[in-house]
């Protein structure tokens, strides 16, 4: 029997994926990276990060849509908790953040 | 000895008016806070932080509901830029977050 039913490459690029993860960089990076996407055609675009990084990322979603992306909201916020694995094996929860900005 | 727990105010626990600020305490101090309205009859609670401790707000509500207040789920998340005035008087925006809990 056939058993490709679930292939699922060859993505559309106009896919509602346009995410940008927020990590240790200055904010400023990473509003470029959304202004970007914006630019590029993008109707939304999903801002992540999780422990630390968390505040950057609402630094980030606040200041692309007051000074570079006007006619942007912001769609969804949601929160959730990760597991990780550190480095020495053991495993810790870490919060997590997704912001969405939509025209 | 005599633990002195602070006389609440008689508030009526239906009003919506349940808020925690987040500081730079550690998490589960205000979690605590956060347990202790929802077991003081409150139906929401309204966790808010700003700047570095936005990301301690999100594990303070994730903390909470999933290992304290189960029944509560997040109700709504905003997010929003305030001006505040430096010591020295100059002004600036820090991004600020709005986390309802609700049962």
């Amino acid at each position: 029997m056939a058993e490709n039913m679930q292939e699922m490459q060859g993505r559309e690029s106009n896919m509602p994926e346009n995410v940008v993860y927020v990590g240790k960089k200055p904010a400023m990076n990473y509003v470029l990276a959304v202004v970007t996407q914006f630019n590029n055609g993008a109707k939304s675009v999903t801002i992540k990060a999780r422990g630390n990084t968390i505040g950057r990322a609402v630094d980030v979603a606040e200041i692309a849509r007051n000074r570079f992306v006007m006619d942007t909201k912001v769609n969804n916020i949601s929160i959730s908790s990760e597991e990780i694995t550190n480095e020495d094996g053991t495993k810790s929860k870490v919060s997590a953040i997704q912001i969405v900005l939509a025209k």
